[in-house]
Parts: structure tokens; sequence; C-alpha cells
């Protein structure tokens, strides 16, 4: 039975992703070589999930796996970037056949689906972590910043926020959650949809993107600290189930993480774009929830307007 | 006093490493957006170095810092590459800004030192450890595998063997080194110079390279299996300090880690190429150590041939 690191990299993690993508030289030398493409620039983006701070110990390998690399391809996303390959360097506690076969499936699955190879890697004994470095590529200059948001921009959200937090407390015993929100709630904390399909629509009409990590009210923050603008959002216009409007329970949509939904920017005149957009992606919806402003950072509940200046989302340090 | 992750991201890491250098977006974003070159190829590689494993407790951050990326810049010296930019992924125990201070700027001393830019990364609470991604570029199908080594080569390595893993036996009390060999070892241990300047001669005379992380014994194992070739290689012939000549102590060179140094395989042909590097570069001379053969894997020792087919270097998960 495989046991030392190169056995490992050999048995579970050749061949993971399309074998016809951009490496020249793959997994089992010093590092990797991949192809550029001109006319391209790369986007890189490098994610670490630890075991007890990301994700709990009863986590299915699989669904590491996935979350692993769904939380890179959203990092893509956002840069309005094309998948083209990652690296992993996987930090276990000891030698599990049966996680390492379960991790490495749900690794590949997860490859396949987005399209994205592993060309490298390497393996440690450790407490479990897993961090994936990942690249895209995005047509030269057409890459999408926190930087350009501007006064009159429409402030967008893809999908649904707080179903991932929502999830995650029902877990944690914290909620009792009913029945019918469960699974989507669960499966939103466990299977984030990285919103690869918006990266084309962010790098025609946005002016900014970032995707939803820390949570909305702290992600947005960093658009308007790196744009040097502000906002007004509008509580009741954040797209949540009807569990979260009924509890009023917004927290889980404005402060908590793990959304991997998409925040953008998008001057208004794109209005028509933005419905053309949603008429054909139902299931990939933009909804407008407030506008940038010069300065100032605010939320309206009903009549009155709460100052998010000192808002602060999840902070890993805190 | 900055304690979360995006405050200790902009006071640690920003601008460490050429700032004229590829990255369009740089740290601060999803992801760093990086040009690539016509005519060239990106080689990238990963490396994690944990507490407790890879170094001990005591070692200075800084050093820590300068190992995390000299790792990743040996590796990409085996494949004939010239570095370009890396991805950080720092997980940390507690926010302790000391710490901090002294890894920031090892890390800085060490990307000026080898022109390489930090261009993103994460930062995460968990046991100590640092995990980078380094990319550097080739001229196009230039670089230099494991792969292509064939019988009648010379098997050549950099430097000395074996220093760096006679500085940890020291510093664990294992072996009382004499004062005179104690600084150069420790500084192998703590400082190991990625054999950059040898990326140019692999390119132009080289048939297989490999950086010699695990032990000889066992990296030069992976040239043979992945050419399909064997080799014999000579004991006297080992470059190594005078303590291991005289104590017979060739299991550090053989059997130890930690060197990266380049063990390569040139076709005979170039000896007069091998004597004018070395004469030009007395600080990285190349030494002859055996030949590659058609199959098997010897070791002469005075009249005896050891068989070392079943040779074993360092295994993480041993």
């Amino acid at each position: 039975m495989a046991q030392d690191e190169f056995a490992i990299i050999e048995q579970y993690f050749s061949n993971i992703g399309n074998s016809a993508g951009p490496a020249s030289v793959g997994i089992g030398d010093d590092a990797a070589v991949v192809d550029t493409t001109p006319g391209n620039q790369l986007v890189v983006s490098i994610d670490t999930l630890i075991g007890g701070v990301h994700f709990s110990p009863d986590t299915s390998p699989a669904d590491i796996a996935y979350k692993a690399l769904a939380v890179n391809l959203s990092d893509l996303a956002a840069m309005g970037a094309t998948p083209a390959w990652f690296l992993l360097s996987l930090t276990l506690p000891k030698f599990d056949s049966s996680w390492l076969s379960q991790f490495s499936n749900g690794l590949r699955q997860t490859a396949d689906l987005y399209s994205c190879q592993l060309i490298g890697g390497d393996t440690c004994r450790g407490e479990l972590s897993v961090t994936i470095q990942i690249a895209g590529t995005v047509p030269s200059d057409q890459y999408v910043t926190r930087k350009q948001a501007r006064p009159g921009d429409l402030i967008l959200v893809s999908g649904e926020l707080g179903n991932a937090a929502l999830g995650l407390a029902h877990k944690k015993g914290e909620v009792e959650l009913p029945e019918e929100h469960r699974s989507k709630c669960l499966l939103a904390l466990n299977r984030p949809q990285p919103r690869l399909e918006l990266a084309i629509f962010l790098r025609e009409f946005a002016s900014a993107a970032i995707d939803i990590s820390d949570g909305l009210q702290g992600d947005l923050a960093h658009i308007l600290q790196a744009s040097d603008c502000g906002a007004r959002i509008s509580r009741v216009a954040i797209p949540v189930n009807s569990w979260i409007k009924q509890q009023d329970a917004y927290q889980y949509a404005l402060g908590a993480g793990d959304d991997y939904e998409i925040c953008c920017c998008v001057a208004a005149d794109f209005k028509t774009e933005i419905d053309a957009w949603n008429s054909e992606h139902p299931d990939c919806r933009l909804t407008a929830i407030g506008e940038i402003t010069e300065s100032g950072y605010f939320l309206r509940v009903g009549e009155n307007l709460v100052d998010l200046i000192t808002a602060r989302g999840y902070r890993h340090f805190d």
C-alpha cells in the first residue's frame, strides 16, 4: 500500500482534470511547465482551508476537496477569468487510503466540472490543511478589480446570500432550520458554486467585483476602500431565502461568510444588459441592492439609515 | 495594531520583491494578474514547510521565510527556469507582530536577492506552516526534466553534499561537530542557496536534473526511474566536507535531505563545457560522481559495489 509522498501523488493525484490541458510537464517533476497564450494575462490566487477553522472535522473528504477548489475558482470568477490549472499542497496527520481516495475523487470530479487541470503539488504530514493555488486566463487588460467602482454604479449580487452561514448555524445547532431550507443551505455550505459563468459578463460590464467570502458587508467595504467611494444599500433588496426574511435574520446575509456569490458594480446605463443576463441565467440572477455614492456607507432598513462605516466582516485573526 | 488578515497583508506583505515585476494587479484583490511573455513557458511549483516537521520551533522567522522561498527557487533552478513571482499562504497560531516583522523582512531580503516578486497570498490561523507557490520562466521548450538521462551521461552534483543534514544532527546533539565545520553546516541548514546560476547551464547541456531535497540516493533514483535507466556512482567522488570524509559518515551526503544542490546528467561530450563552468563558478562547482548506465543502481565503495536498487531517501509518510 502506497505510503510515501511520491506514491501518494502518483496513485491519487495524477490525471486530475483535462489531460489535454496547458501543461507540457505535469505532476512528477521538480515543477510543472505550462504554455502561456499570447493576448492573455494569467490570473493567479492561493487559498488555504484548515481543518477545524474552515471546515469541521466531520466534513467529508470529497466536500473538502470540492470546497478547496471552489473557493479558488470563485476568486477567478470575481476577476473575470477562465480557469486553466491548479497546484495542490496537502497536509495530512497520517496516511489514510480511504480518506485520500474520497478526497482525490472529489477533487477529480470538481476539476472535470470546471475544466481545470491539476499540474503539480506537494504532500506533507501535519494538521489537516489543503492549499490550492489556481491560475486562470483573461484577455489582456480585461480583468476586473475592486478599484474602478464609480458613483452612480449599481451594486449587484448574484444568487441568494446567507444560505451557507445558515447551513453552518443549523449544523452547529444554533438555529432550528425548517426542513424545506436545510438541503439548500447545507449544499451552499459544502458545495458553494463558483460563479464562473459570470466572468464574461463582468469583463464586459463591471467596473469592480469581489467574491463574497467574508460577508457582503465587509466585502463590499473592500470595493469601497479600493475604489475610494461610498455606497448606499437597501436591506430589503438583498436576495435571501424566505426564512431569513421571516425571521428578520439578515445578519446571515450581511455579516457571515462563505457565500462565494459575486458582488459587482455596473454602470446604470447597462440596465438592459443586466435584465438580458437575468432572463438568460435564471440560476445566476443578479439583484441590484443599492448604488455607489461619493462617500459614506449606509444600509437602509425600513425608514432608517444604518451607518456601516465601521462594518467588519469575518476576520481570521479577530 | 494590525490584527486582521487584510491589515496583516497590507502591513507586512506589500511591496516584497521587485515592484517593477510582472504583476499588473498585485496584492489586495481576489487574485493577481501577471503578464506572460511570448516565446516563454511558465514553470510552476508549490512547497509547504511545517513547523516541527520541516523546521524546529526555535528557527528564526527570517530563516523560515528564507528557506520557504529558497526551496521553491531550488525547484525552478532544477528545471532550468528563471524566477518571476510567488504567492504566499501563511498559517499562524496567533497574531504576533514581532514574528511577522522578522518573517516579512526575511522574505523581503530573499525576494530582493533572487529578483522574485510576491504578488498575492492568504493568511489563516492554525499550526505554523508556510506554503509558497512560485513561478519562473524558461525559453519555450528549453526546460529540463528528469526524463532524458541517457546511458553514458556523466552524473554531476553541485557544491558539497551532507552539510545541512550534518548541521541538523549537530543541532539535535547527535554529533559533536568541530567548530570549523559548524557555521558552514548550520548555514547550509538554515540558508540553503538555490542554485539559480546553474539554470542556464542546465538548459544548454543537461539531459536531466533534480534538486536534492530528500538525499542524493533517493533523488538520483527519481531521475533513473523517470529516464528508465541505471547508474553507477562512486562514494569517494561525492563532494563532502573533510569531517564526513574522516568519519566515513557518507550517510549524511547520501541518505539525508535538505541539500538543495543540483544533481544533473550531462553527455560526456560536454566535458570541456563542464570544466569551463567550474573555472568560472568556483562557488558552484559541478563534480562528476559517476555515470548513467542501461540498468541497475550501484555505489562503488572501495573495492565493493553496493546495490542501491532499494535505496530510499527521506519519505514524508514513512
